[in-house]
């Protein structure tokens, strides 16, 4: 028998669905300029007005705790806020959850030490300062495979130097400081660099197919740059695992946000089908046609599945190591199909950029290959139920 | 907050799902005989003699009420119960709860009278009547598009006249009565004949592609078939919503068990692979098969979900007529792919008939066409969104 | 047996097709510049500045006549220079053969008086005017459907008044003419219009998702459009003829230089691979990228074969409607594939724009939309395979 | 310049075409009796008058040298011959090519000896005896990877002794004699062997899921199997690259003869969808069984094409050890496709067996793993252009 108090909780969360819905459809999306796809001023700009409204109006910061002014959602109602929020290219940094800050939020909740959240943990929530997180190097160094990881952090008398050579760092360009993944003597090990450390330089932003990537993907020297004893980050010789952690968080928010990017599409694409007509009759009554939305909608139909699967077992601290695995294969794969039907039903005006179609597509193609390439993942899943590590 | 009882209720399910699990793998499985695929009265001998032992054993019949014997289980519940009888050819039939008999048995419940009842329903409850349904015609009959039907039923002065032509009828050619849908005045309508009535006449047994599929299907003429007046079954008119809604129960257990049947053509695979070495290594360890076992499991965890959800809506008695198409398409396509890798990785002896695997995927292959084929549902699911019939 | 005169063909085919193969590598390719994806002066003066360098080594216009200076190879040898050529994005442009040009000279020499050759074949040949074919128009006209046309000609004292609206006109932001499809009296009828004709007015460039793609795809109106009465192009009425025609040859363009485009996104991927280490090995040893690559390689094994198929039936004269039909769909489909396969093996690398490969596939993936969308293909082809119009 | 005799080659070409699919239409394909996909004797007696037809009507052995009443015709040319044989389960064996008979003959023309020949080759070629090829063996020995070969021939005073276990050794329950593959001192080494000697002990014929498979699978037992020192076949030592040549012609002529059983299935499932309507109209004018159709027909056209490529290939006596790999893998998954929807688009009578379609998928699905697995041949194919051993 379901209490009095689940079905308030019920209600409450379909009026907070309902409202956020609106404020995506009402002033997130209609703030969209398709023409600034790569301008950062105005991109910030844009979003830090969005939050404004959005703390004012009770939807901001889904994972923030009350006191940070956020709602402290359970991962599994994560699904339909980030599937809302996901739906405009500007919505995850507008509503306070975007990548990488959401993530390295989440580690930092975890493995921050007093003074490290007074100084990084804080400043992030409040949307003061920004986060960047620096594991993947350049060859021969970490790239799909962690165990290759080259930087080193060596002990000096005062603390730690590092050295090492990152890139493809999301977010860096624009960010305070970054959670360093470097090896030490005992192991892989995290460290808080603050971005006008003099040992860490940003050689360039690496450009990508990626529209409205604000936070760019940059390439970053770390030269002799010394830190203190206490710029380590949780325990040394645990930064794999802590990583492997921290991506199974990150990945989930992906998918869910992606399916809501995808869903945009496909409806956008629904919209101009059932306008534009050939050979008769309205493209919409074209079988062809048909065939390709029921395709779409099964596959956002598992893929919302698969995601509130994996988020009900983070919910419920189960591991998730193997189901999220199948989670970013299929989502990411899912999404991109999604995003390429609706591209190809609405024709030339889908690779144009008077619609935001192509430019969707452009955003998740790289999502089959961060996170773990696909092919990556489908060897580990295939060895772990050949080698009958898990039970199926 | 999770009650006692909740947690008792839990603990029983796991306790009858590993004790059901064990009855298959000990007692059903090891009764199989892939060389008697085509041998009707084997078939009969076997599932007989186990529904006895599973009767004794208090797992018979997971949707019949206790009074007949059964577990009355929920739509969830019988996910993880058809996925465990389905592993084998032989499982619903000995567990009792095969097609036709299981949705026959439902839609009985529902709109039989209790006349009706005493003389078909509970016979068929206790396996000692055995029923078919009788809908599908020859060209230019009904196939795909049940509006085309053209069984009459003439109303006189004893009752009702039935003439007609059906085929691929499942299991008709071991049945003892038939629900035979036909057009009357007031629009189509069911009817419940019985099988020694002169004026039903089985032509023949359309051999088809599927081992272990014993109750045939057959072509049968109706011509001058004289019923009384009460043979009607619910009311008359409402034949097609009649035949929809039992559709949506039978394609439901439909991929329950399929989802069984290949997930047991995988583990069987994933043995072989796991014993067999080429190239220097065990195939298990080449990457190709294991990107293929990944690719079969997130299939199979996706048709996993899919089911559930469907069944939850049910057991919720939401509508789910959009959902159940989604889920047959993808489903029936999803065990055909599974069962193909299976076959596939198992190489030669994988389209033996020394191991199971050929014989799964000539099981499966037809429930891509059966209860509406893929491209049906397809037209129908790509409709419903664009003509915004439903809110994805 | 082969004469001596075939052997000596051979021969200096042979020799011509490695002298072009080294001039694009050594020529044309050091000149792309990733960095400006969107700079129309600089494309045209490196163009221009090859284009010198290509006539000069024999190399320039596969298909001109040798008294414009021209190759003059039939469309069986346009296959090895068009995938030659296509290799580079400047390519095509640098060796005078890009559409709309390529098409538009096609035609031109079938259709022109002697006073339309002077005034716009031979200086389109000379490089010192660009066309443009304008047909397609925003909805309700023509798109994928061209019996939907709507611009249209009408008859005056002096010539025609053409008034309509076209877009994603192809090249037409930087062309001197355009031969222009509208409705007379007598059916669908070509004109020629030159671009500082007062009526002709072009809108803007409509943005899309391919680089280096500098004639851009204009939207353009015709308003009280006047021409004289010898600006019409051919016969009037046979119009949808003509466009079939016209079209038949740049799809088969396409197929050839966008083979070119994936051969060369596999090869650069497949250089990565031979390079990048992963868990322990090359990722070129690794089986799911050997697997990746042979699939991609298959279909490129294919898309060559039927690309020369179409080419030698046009060399026969023979009709190639249907042929060019399965072509189009397939190899638009098959680069399309290889070049993800590319970028995916690539991984981050892959979807940057330090390498080709993201902007190879921005610029493939609008051809199975343009040139007439798969689908529309698909029913065409289906429906005279049904329709016993052909005979398979 | 073409010459008369290319003309009248040409015209003789047409002509024999003509008339063998005139005999395939109106003699063999009538003979075809569904019911009778496991009656040997039937099989036997049919094919055998059959072939007396066709031998009398100049159409019989396309390979065979004129003394021995055949056509000789180029590999090319039994491109067109294959794939109307091909289109009836009875075909290959009535017009004297089906395997293992086919490429045996090929290899004994070239290797055996005059004593072989006229004991083994022209009896063979007669039809008076049967061969089969005994390679594969059961774990742990050579099954996808031939090095793994555990079969030995031991030198004795009198000849050799070959001791091993082989299985699925097609055809071998008729044969008269085999080619046996065993490892010697000087490698792998090919023998002669004849079927009543007492050391070879044919176990069973193992099931498999094809029809009309008569010759059967053998698994065999070699005990102690003696014979005598001129039983060699070819020289010592180089029975793998012999067994490799020997795979090439047969996979080309599988290749050839299933492009003729899928396109088939094809037209008869074409002729189907162009009687039975469905919601109103033809299903042929339901553009999705359109769109499945030109799929199919897409398929075909490639798998025809690099067919003939192959061919053309071997007739110039190029290497074809990558393309035949590539071959491989295409056409089997392209016939597998195209018969699968012939299937679906047939509907339940597509999974009867009142039709041939879903017996043609059954003969058709072995083949993707006969002859080395698409996954064997994938990870071959990626090696050798990653290791740059084949310029693309």
């Amino acid at each position: 028998m379901r209490s009095n108090v689940a079905d308030s909780n019920q209600k409450n969360r379909q009026e907070l669905e309902r409202r956020l819905a609106e404020f995506v459809r009402e002033e997130v999306i209609p703030r969209e300029d398709l023409t600034r796809a790569h301008d950062r001023d105005w991109f910030q700009y844009t979003t830090t007005e969005l939050a404004g409204i959005a703390r004012a109006a009770g939807l901001y910061g889904p994972r923030l705790t009350p006191e940070h002014g956020g709602l402290r959602l359970s991962w599994s109602d994560c699904c339909w806020y980030f599937e809302q929020v996901g739906r405009s290219f500007l919505g995850p940094a507008a509503l306070g959850c975007a990548a990488p800050g959401q993530p390295d939020i989440a580690v930092l909740e975890h493995l921050a030490t007093e003074v490290q959240a007074r100084r990084y943990l804080h400043p992030l929530v409040a949307g003061e300062r920004r986060s960047c997180f620096a594991m993947t190097e350049p060859a021969p160094g970490a790239g799909s495979d962690p165990k290759m990881l080259r930087t080193t952090a060596r002990r000096t008398a005062e603390g730690w130097v590092i050295d090492g050579h990152k890139w493809f760092i999301s977010g860096a360009m624009v960010a305070d400081f970054a959670i360093v993944v470097a090896r030490t003597e005992e192991g892989v090990t995290w460290f808080l660099v603050d971005a006008d450390n003099l040992g860490m330089r940003r050689v360039r932003d690496i450009p990508t197919m990626e529209p409205f990537d604000i936070g760019g993907h940059a390439e970053i020297m770390f030269e002799n740059c010394q830190v203190p004893a206490d710029a380590i980050l949780g325990q040394p010789g645990r930064g794999l695992e802590y990583s492997q952690w921290r991506l199974e968080g990150a990945r989930l928010f992906h998918c869910m946000r992606f399916i809501g990017l995808a869903s945009r599409a496909m409806e956008t694409a629904q919209g101009y089908v059932n306008q534009r007509r050939s050979h008769g009759v309205l493209l919409a009554e074209h079988q062809l046609v048909q065939g390709m939305v029921a395709d779409a909608h099964i596959d956002l139909y598992a893929a919302r599945l698969m995601t509130h699967d994996v988020a009900q077992r983070l919910d419920r601290q189960d591991a998730i190591r193997h189901e999220s695995s199948m989670l970013k294969v299929f989502v990411s794969e899912a999404v991109n199909r999604v995003a390429d039907t609706a591209v190809q039903i609405t024709g030339a005006l889908g690779v144009s950029e008077d619609m935001p179609l192509s430019m969707i597509l452009r955003m998740l193609r790289p999502f089959r290959i961060y996170d773990g390439a696909s092919e990556v993942h489908r060897a580990a899943i295939g060895k772990r139920v050949l080698h009958r590590q898990i039970t199926p």
